[in-house]
């Protein structure tokens, strides 16, 4: 009886998740027994740097030198990857899994917003499974919230905190109005951020995450170069408290939505309502946003990194293989995967956030408010602090609903205006 | 194949759940198709009033008359019940239908909570599905998350908010400053309260759905006598405003942790920081955050009744069946669900809010911190308002961290002072 027979895993890479994987599967083991209706064993395990100091009670594990050679180990039923990396041995050890006939589950957004659809038909030619709820959101269950839960939904919208690291510094500028490369300082001693911590910064991680979010919201191929992609390096202290008065706070914020018959998307800085469910998502917390037609509005809040929920997710999908619940990879059968229309880039229509840099003259907004007129675009409200004869002072502007192409146009001639000095600062207003 | 054979279903109960049902089902039949890899057919329907006009397109629908003969229709995989009632047809309905080796889908979470125990050990016998993850939370996937996300994972505590429509009052009447009475008349206009809408508002309806969540969270029986239950109505205009004086909303929360080998239950009206993700939870939107020893907070929000997210949770049921991924229904085998060690009502501890109606005189203040000292009650902080020689004014006290049943002992002894006029008003602060 299936039921009986422990189901097999073998484990690639032994760093936070690894370790936090293997300490999690030891500690429940009873627990996690009694929910897959059968145990969960540790079958061989691999690392490239098996000296080195873990955090983490590896005593007994069967070491093997060559992840590669879990897919011929007869003996497991499945191959965890935490190697990382979008190409490499991560891709072939996952190609080879699943042509193996063996299922995967992996916590590796880029692979997945790469090679996901490729993979994808891989796994369900041999019928075995590919789990990566440790990709998105870490111990958040967005994948199987988005797979299962809203299988009878159509997926209008979705929206995402999607990395820890960004929020978390976000929230510390805000929280301490200090500013962005002393905060970053701060997070690398914390351990929040790595040491080359532009992965994350500049919005790549978020992006392979929300490619991720898309494809199982509209039933699309992954498609990371669709993506139009900013971080969080040039959020000033300013912006943040500008923002701050006028009753937002900033988020990193991965947006996917309908439009018609195209997907709109975009990876970049946002002014979201703090009094909004997800502005108050603050830290290294994570959150995704789902709008569908039946369910309506649905948030998920968590912990979007770190050993344990990363590990939560990866058993989650272990549970659900050995208890042989298998969807398919992104919700529906590959082949059924649509390639998405993507909506041209600048062509999402939001309110604007316009922090310009003025030379403190009369007229100066007159001249701004003609250009932004002479663009269709119309102004919500103004900030126009202090009188200063002799230093540049700020101009803040809140924006009625335009598209970014038509506010990047407006903001080029405006900048070139000769009292207005510096580059400016334009972030949307979350349509939230 | 099985894939290609359509899951056909008997619907009985064609109320608003039902129909919206029925209307999603049809609406997105495509869609949701491609998720459940086959058709889902709706082979019967049944209503004892059949003739009632109702909001959905019923045309085509094989109508049945008795609930009690779905059961017997060879063609049926799965029998939807949404009659409720703990008792009766329902009840009869459910055991027909999975003796007779069919799965079941319900939304009833009173039929589960009293004799859940008795359908799961009938379901696994038979070795079909019984989904009701319509009964908690609407559209929220608590149900699915905490049997399969959470899979690997210790739950330590569940907090929820489980009521859409006591949220909804206690939201206006913070937000109008209006009395009990009066929002409830209006509630009861907009369709947000029943007629009779004592289930809801005396919290009866929010401790069926607490109770579930403990059988998920701890892997114990349902057990509903064990709950303590306290609902909204003696909420006073005045402790809403104190509350938000003191940085807190009113929240009618369900409460469900390990305490040691022991879990501890309450479902009543608390105070929640209003700066926190749940105290932002308003109107008619349900809340279920779940603290578990790997994956950590998990907030998960979202509209928790209506037609269309209670069907989008039924039809999510239905997927999983068509898909042929079945857990058990309480996460693990029924014969593995403890009876739980329930703590005893009183014991858990938590800081209080304390309102009383005194005298304006002197010492009052004095005796009531004698008698809470004496109880090893400690203060935290004093709201005294006003002065007032003729009518009695209220003393407001937050209370450092005491049993149920210390507190209730020292108030009642409070009562008894010359100085204080009426009963107090206690409230537990949600450790949140």
């Amino acid at each position: 009886m299936s039921e009986t027979k422990p189901y097999r895993i073998g484990i690639a890479g032994l760093g936070t998740v690894g370790c936090g994987l293997v300490t999690l599967l030891r500690r429940n083991a009873d627990l996690i027994a009694a929910r897959a209706g059968r145990w969960i064993e540790i079958g061989a395990v691999c690392t490239r740097n098996p000296k080195k100091a873990r955090d983490a009670d590896l005593s007994g594990l069967n070491w093997v030198d060559d992840p590669l050679s879990l897919p011929d180990d007869p003996t497991l039923d499945a191959v965890v990857e935490l190697i990382g990396g979008a190409e490499g041995v991560a891709k072939t050890l996952a190609e080879k899994t699943l042509t193996a006939g063996k299922s995967l589950v992996t916590a590796n957004k880029a692979m997945l917003a790469h090679h996901g659809f490729t993979l994808a038909q891989i796994a369900e030619r041999r019928g075995v499974g590919l789990g990566f709820e440790a990709a998105v959101a870490g111990g958040i269950p967005i994948i199987k919230t988005m797979k299962e839960s809203f299988a009878a939904n159509k997926i209008n919208a979705v929206y995402g905190i999607l990395n820890g690291t960004c929020n978390f510094i976000l929230t510390e500028m805000r929280q301490t109005g200090r500013d962005f490369p002393d905060v970053l300082k701060d997070a690398q001693t914390m351990g929040y951020a790595e040491a080359d911590p532009s992965f994350d910064i500049d919005g790549i991680d978020a992006a392979h995450k929300l490619c991720l979010l898309s494809a199982l919201a509209f039933g699309v191929r992954p498609d990371f170069g669709s993506l139009p992609v900013q971080g969080i390096r040039d959020v000033d202290a300013a912006d943040i408290a500008f923002a701050g008065e006028l009753g937002f706070r900033i988020k990193l914020l991965g947006m996917a939505r309908r439009e018609g018959d195209e997907i709109v998307q975009s990876l970049e800085p946002c002014l979201v309502p703090a009094g909004s469910l997800i502005g108050g998502v603050e830290g290294v917390f994570n959150a995704v946003l789902v709008e569908s037609d039946a369910a309506g509005q649905s948030l998920s809040v968590g912990r979007g990194a770190g050993a344990g929920p990363t590990a939560s997710s990866v058993a989650s999908d272990l549970v659900d293989l050995a208890r042989e619940r298998i969807s398919p990879v992104f919700g529906i059968a590959a082949d059924r995967l649509e390639s998405a229309r993507w909506a041209a880039q600048g062509a999402l229509a939001t309110r604007f956030y316009l922090r310009l840099t003025i030379e403190d003259r009369p007229g100066v907004l007159a001249d701004v408010a003609a250009i932004l007129r002479d663009h269709a675009v119309s102004i919500e409200s103004v900030i126009q602090r202090g009188r200063d004869m002799i230093r540049p002072v700020p101009l803040v502007l809140v924006l009625h609903e335009t598209t970014g192409a038509a506010m990047s146009v407006a903001a080029g001639k405006i900048e070139k205006l000769g009292t207005v000095l510096g580059p400016s600062r334009m972030m949307r207003i979350a349509p939230l």
